[in-house]
C-alpha cells in the first residue's frame, strides 16, 4: 500500500505558512502534518488560528490532525527513512536527490512497509546541520541558483506535486471532448467533400493547377483540429450559411 | 534559442499574489510578466507597492519590467501560441496538456522562433470561457480532484518548476562529497582489513562459523555508505581509539 510521506515543518515561524502548507498538502494528496516547536504556542489563540485557517483555504482536516512535537527527534521517531529538504550549499557528505527522483525512492520504501517523512526548515534559515544529520538523505529542488529561496509552502507543494504526478493517470496531451467524441472519419470526410463541392460551385478554385495544393492545405488544417461530431454538424451549418451568400440569395 | 514562456496574469486581485508570482518566476528562470487589468490601478500607490514588493522577496527585476494591459487580446497580440491554465471541468473541446507535457511543447515552439505565453486567471474564479477561447491549448495541473484550487502563485510555480527542470542538469540521485571525493577502493579496503584485524584481536568473532556472515554484513553496510577519503581517515581514528579500550590501557 502506498502511504504518502509525512510532512514535518521544523520551527515554522508564520502561521500563514502552516495554513498554506496544509492547502498545498490537500491539493496534492498528502495527509499527515507534524510541527516541531512552532513559534506560536499550540493550541493557537483565536487570532493566530484564524490567520492559519484563512491561509489554508479550507484544508482544515490536515490542520486538525496535525501533531505538535518539542523536538525533531520525537517527531521522526516512528519513521524508517527521512529526507531533509535543503538548498544546494552544504559541505556535508550526503545522498542528494531531486524531488523527481525522491518520489520513486519513497514509493519503493512505502511498498516495503517503511514509513517515510520529509523535513522542511524554518523560513529564512532552512534546516541547520543538526537537523540534517537526523535525516538519511537530502532533497534539493533544482532552482535558479541566483534566486533559490522558495517560500515554505511552495517547497511543500513541489514535493506534493511530484508525489501526486507519480500516481496520476491523466494523459499528457489529449483533446478534451466534453460530451461529444471525435467524429468518425466518414462524418469528417462527408463534411470535407461537401465543403470542396461548395467551393467548386462558388468558383473558389481559380485554376485547376492550384487545386491539389489548396485542397491538401484545407484538409491538413481540418485534420489537425480533430473535430467532434458536434463540431462537424456546426461547420456543416457554417458552410451552408456562407454558401447562401451574405445577401441571402434564394 | 530557448525563450521562457511569458507569464500573463488575467485580472489579478491581490498585489501579494503578483509579488509571490514574481518570486516563483525568479526561482524558476522565467522572466517576462504581463498583467491584464489588475484590480489595483497601475502604477501602484506606495502601500500596495510595498505589499507586493514584500511578497516578492526581492524579485524586483520581474516586477519593474512587468507590462500592464487593458485587455487580454492586447496582452497576447505578439505571441504565436498561448496556453490557458485551467481546472479540470470545462465542457469546451480543447487540447489539454499536463504541465510536464506542455514544457517540451513550448521548447519545440521556442526552438522554431515562436513566442509562447501562459495565461493564469483571477483568484477564486480562474479563467473564464471568453479568456480560454483566446488560447490555443489548455494546461491542467493534475491535483486532488476534491481540493484542486491552487493559489495563483503556486500555479505559476508549477509551470516554472517544470520549465526549469527541463534544462537542469542536476543528477537525480548522487552523493554530495563536499571538498572530498569517494575513497579509492584501496583506501576503503585497507580500512576494512584493519577493522577486521582489530576485531579478531579483540575477540569479536566468537566462533569461526559465524565469521563469514558477520564480515559480509559489516562490509555491506560500509560499502553502502560510500565513504570519502576524509571519512575513511576519521573512521581509522575511531577504531584506533576504541581498540585502546575505554579505560585507556597502554
Amino acid at each position: 500500500m502506498k502511504h504518502p510521506p509525512v510532512i514535518i515543518l521544523v520551527e515554522p515561524q508564520l502561521v500563514e505558512n502552516i495554513g498554506m502548507t496544509a492547502r498545498a498538502m490537500m491539493n496534492t494528496g498528502l495527509r499527515e502534518l507534524r510541527l516541531v516547536d512552532p513559534r506560536d504556542p499550540w493550541p493557537l489563540g483565536e487570532v493566530h488560528h484564524n490567520r492559519m485557517a484563512s491561509a489554508s483555504s479550507g484544508a482544515d482536516e490536515i490542520l486538525t490532525n496535525a501533531k505538535i512535537f518539542n523536538t525533531l527527534e520525537e517527531a521522526i521517531s516512528d519513521l524508517n527513512y527521512v529526507y531533509a529538504t535543503t538548498g544546494r550549499s552544504h559541505d556535508m557528505v550526503n545522498r542528494i536527490l531531486t524531488p523527481r527522483a525522491a518520489i520513486p525512492d519513497m514509493i519503493g520504501r512505502s511498498a516495503q512497509g517503511q514509513k517515510v517523512g520529509v523535513l522542511f526548515g524554518r523560513e529564512r534559515t532552512g534546516l541547520v546541520n543538526d537537523h540534517i544529520v537526523l535525516a538519511n538523505a537530502k532533497i534539493t529542488i533544482p532552482l535558479n541558483p541566483e534566486f533559490a529561496s522558495l517560500n515554505l509552502a511552495q517547497a511543500v507543494l513541489i514535493i506534493g506535486y511530484e508525489w501526486y504526478q507519480s500516481e496520476d493517470k491523466t494523459p499528457d496531451d489529449y483533446i478534451h471532448n466534453g460530451n461529444s467524441i471525435p467524429a468518425s472519419r466518414e462524418e469528417y470526410l462527408n463534411f470535407y467533400r461537401r465543403l470542396e463541392f461548395l467551393l467548386d460551385e462558388s468558383g473558389f478554385f481559380v485554376t485547376q493547377e492550384m487545386r491539389p495544393s489548396m485542397t491538401r492545405s484545407l484538409q491538413n488544417m481540418l485534420q489537425r483540429a480533430v473535430m467532434t461530431e458536434q463540431e462537424v454538424r456546426t461547420w456543416h451549418g457554417v458552410i451552408t450559411a456562407l454558401a447562401k451568400g451574405t445577401t441571402r440569395k434564394k
